[in-house]
Parts: C-alpha cells; structure tokens; sequence
C-alpha cells in the first residue's frame, strides 16, 4: 500500500461540518470560525516508549491521541471543530491503522469533528495532533484568571490512571478486575469539552489535569498571581484507588498522580450554584476542594486543619 | 534544565499579530482570522534519518521545517498568520536549541508570524509544525481547478535540491563551490509565498512541489479531471544541475527531483501578462513549461516535439 493510499483508505471521510471549507487533499485545509467566535488551537505529540508501550491497543491509542488533545480545548470552554493528524510509522500494518483510526473516529464523531489534514511518514510511532475550536471572542477560560477567594473544583475522579499505570511497572498489584477499571482512565480519557463550554460564563480560570492535580494547578497561580489552599479529604479519589490504597498514597496519586485529563477550575463562591448547574448540564461530577489564597503558595490540610507535607511533583520529560 | 525552562527560553516570544490574542502558555492559543477570511490550515512532519540526516545543520532545520510548511500556505495563495511546533528531541542540548530555535525564527520574522503554541517531549528527532494563514474567502487556489487550455507555470528552477541530495548520497560527485550552490535549495528552500498570493487574482490551481514536478502536478490533474503537455526544454534548470549534468538527468532531477519547494500553477493564457505582473511583485522567477489538456495523461515533448519516455517517480515514504 502507498502512502496516498493509506491516507486514502484510513484517513480521508467526507466533510460535514458548515465551518469547514475544505478537508483533506489539498495544500492546505480551509476552515472559517463562526462570526464573533475566535479559534482556539492545541497540539500535542504522543511518541512510543515514552507515553505509551510499544503493545499498546491500537484503538486506544487512537481514542487518547485525540482526547488529550480536546481535553485541551475543555480547558478553555472551546467547542470542537477539526483536527489535523501528523503521523510516523514503522510500516504499514493494516490491523494497525484500521484499529488506530477506528479509535480516532469514535471520538471525533463523538464531538462532531473532521479530520482536516495531516501527513504520514516513516519514522519510530509518534503522533501529533493539532485541534481547533471556537469560542465566542472574549470567553475563554484562560489560566491568569483566578482571584483571591475563588473555590477551586476539579471534575471527575482522581488517580486512578497513576494507580493503573503503577501496576502496569510493576510497582504496586491490582487484581485484574481492579486493574480494568482503573486503566480505563489512563488509556481511554474522556475530555470534558461539555463541562468546558458549560463553565464559560461561570468559571475565572480553568486547566487539564495531564502532569498532576498540583503541577498543573501550580500553572494557574503563578499565572493569576495568587496561591491556594486545598483540603485533601475533599479530593475525589478514583474508586479502586480508593478501595485499595493506603491514605498516604490517595493523596499522592490524586494530587501528582498525572494522565486524568479532568478540569480543574476556579469559580467566584457566588457561583456555586451555577457550577452544579453547569455539571449538570455535563452530565459530569465536580467537587470543590479548596480556595485561591493571596499567599503565593499552595497549603494542602488534612480535615482537622493540619497541613500535609506533598509537594508537587510535575512531571518532566527531560528531568534525569 | 526543565521541559517549561527549555521551552520559555528558546521557544518563546511575545506576540504581536493582530490576528492572536493568546500565544504560548495556556492550554491553547487563540486566534481570530480577519472578517471575510477564511483560514488555511496545513501539517508536515520531520523524522530524523527520513528526512534529514542525523547530522544535518540544526539552524537549517530549523529553517526547513518552517519553510516546507509554508511552502504549503504559499500553494492556496495564503497569507501566514503563525504556527504550532511539536518537537521530540532525544536530549537536550543547548547548541542544538539555540541553533535550531534562530533558524525557525528568522524565517518566522522574515513573514512576521509567531509561534503560538506546541509541545515538547523526549524521543527519537522529530518535528512537526502546523501553519496558519489566511485568505479572502472563496481565492483560495485549488488542485481542483485547473482548466483546459490553461498554461501551466512552475516558480525557481528544479533540479538542484536533487542534485545535492545524490551527491550526499554519493551517487554522483560535484566540486565543493558547485556542491554547496545546490545545497542550498536542499537545505534552506524559499517558501513562494509573496507569489501565492499575488496569484490570487490570477491562478487557477496551484500545488507546492514537494515530491516532485510530475507527481505533484499529477495531483492536480486528478483532482481537476484533464491531462498536461510540459516542453522538457522549458523546464527552468537548477543551474548546477544544468552546468554538471547529461540533458537526461536534467529532465529526470527537474521531473522527479522532489525537495524544490517551488509552485507549480495554472493560469489561463489571457493572464499571461498577469502572471509576469505577479512574479515581478514577488521578486520570482516563473516559467511556463505546457498547457493543460482534456486527455487524462501527462505529455512530455522535446524541442523538436517528440515525446520523452519519462514516468511519474513520486517520492512514497513506504515504498519498498
């Protein structure tokens, strides 16, 4: 099979959506954000041996790649619209591409999104994907604007990817029936794109939970010039983790655990309300667990008021 | 040095587009094409010892991976607003950074747009860029359009790109002086884009040659449903390639060379004068090379116009 041929036969469905002008198989695609609506653009990169094995699901694989891209748009209350898809692959192995972009359609169709473009190459597996959504101007939830008193709330539960990806090390024992159920978290994350786009008029800041609750959150006060304080018992743990692990390490995965893909976000308390109203509408739990300080630093307390020694623990793909 | 310190010091700058109203940062950037324009919207993938050797000069790739996807914006006649990188690198190393970072961005200033977004992780070499443009809606140049009877016109001269490629592949020998000429085109190619969109008005289809003059201008065939006449002796040769090589190889490298990052166009031959117009605007050379014809087959005469025996050799990442 030639690469035209792949593209063609994996990679190109027609073009429905009324933004798109047009899709695959030109220089470029054209694509035309709704009148008072600006675009918001993502990209991440997924490479084998580094953010997935080498016998990873295929179909899975297909599903993240694009999740942990629109789990980027959530964050920022963006409705979906297209994504392009750069892809380098050893060979051509057909289960694979048709498990792969099976995968990848489920969830686009999911969301209503095209497949705009792209390029295949030889190369070690990597995939990046870059998505757009719009957004009416002015209503993006951006990083910078948390305020002082602001809840903190965070969507969906919490760990239960860093619990399966530990077992996957070897680093801890789950029993099978366990394991599949905390897996499901790492390796077929759900963005919250209706929880983002329900929040616009409701949240300051928003974020994706990727690197770990603290580091990602750590994000949000520098760039809102505020810090936090968080109640570790009001952290919403993911179910096996909280059936099987110890107090210590609850709080651990929950807070550096990493790959949960949820929103963590900041709301005036005057809008608590509105945010169960906009879970609602999402279909999605939330909880609130904590509060924007001014104090430049996070303080996380244990439910007598003591303070916990958990430091961030982001992860960094360069640290040795 | 850290993920966030690699990227804040070699990968980001200050936006001042007046189409962005968020860069690098948050969970995405946002940006508003200007009212009336639509967006184009391209992705190309560079893949360590597949596309470049391991070798290679980090501020010409640096370079190169900007320019081949501008190329592309340059294809729809696009006007490039700002790009996404995604960037694996098996380690970090400074000199290689820095370098790579200052050949990206002195293209990016030469078409003052701004990099508003990416990811960085560990893994094999490999960069893959999105690019933004935009364009009155409805001008943009399609492979769909050509017609039959118009000319058919190609921007630069080909040949070299390939000709430096075979000498670094020792498939042929040149003097150094000679080598380093040609290598130029390989290395650091000039995406048309003050071309494209001077060719707005004027063009009716137009595609970047990547993979090669004959399988590129086949894609717009195809998709226009006709046929082409190119003159082999209106080819404009690379000039080393012309100076050093058998007429035979000329042909063959500006045929099938790939790497030229030129545009091939239509135009019909009322706009002759109007294609000069624009080249001389864009400060390009062009020559008309054949016509579009209704017969579903590319032509290919020499002067005393018998055919030449020379097939398409398009450039498949996975043939074998």
């Amino acid at each position: 099979m030639s690469e035209f041929n792949l593209i063609a036969r994996y990679f190109t469905r027609p073009v429905r959506h009324s933004a798109l002008t047009l899709g695959v198989g030109d220089d470029c695609a054209l694509l035309q954000p709704r009148a008072g609506h600006e675009l918001a653009i993502s990209t991440d990169m997924l490479v084998e041996g580094r953010h997935f094995f080498s016998d990873a699901d295929a179909n899975a694989l297909g599903h993240k790649a694009l999740a942990v891209n629109l789990s980027d748009l959530a964050a920022m209350g963006a409705e979906p619209l297209a994504f392009t898809l750069a892809l380098a692959l050893p060979s051509i192995d057909e289960n694979w591409l048709s498990a792969f972009s099976k995968g990848l359609f489920a969830l686009a169709d999911q969301h209503n999104i095209a497949l705009i473009g792209g390029d295949t190459t030889k190369g070690p597996l990597t995939m990046s994907i870059t998505v757009f959504g719009d957004i009416p101007t002015g209503q993006a939830l951006r990083r910078s604007q948390a305020k002082v008193g602001d809840d903190i709330w965070v969507s969906g539960t919490l760990g239960d990817a860093r619990l399966a990806l530990s077992a996957m090390q070897g680093k801890l024992v789950l029993e099978t029936h366990a394991f599949n159920q905390a897996a499901v978290h790492l390796h077929r994350p759900t963005p919250r794109i209706a929880l983002g786009m329900a929040l616009r008029d409701v949240a300051h800041a928003a974020i994706d939970i990727s690197d770990g609750l603290l580091g990602d959150l750590q994000h949000v006060l520098k760039q809102s010039n505020v810090g936090a304080t968080l109640h570790a018992d009001d952290l919403p743990l993911g179910a096996i983790l909280k059936s099987t692990q110890t107090t210590t390490v609850c709080h651990e995965f929950a807070l550096n655990g990493g790959d949960d893909y949820e929103l963590c976000f900041t709301a005036p308390t005057t809008k608590r309300e509105a945010v169960h109203h906009a879970a609602n509408i999402a279909n999605t739990v939330v909880a609130r667990i904590g509060q924007i300080t001014a104090a430049r630093e996070i303080n996380i307390l244990n439910a007598a008021g003591e303070a916990l020694a958990i430091s961030s623990n982001s992860y960094d793909h360069f640290k040795t």
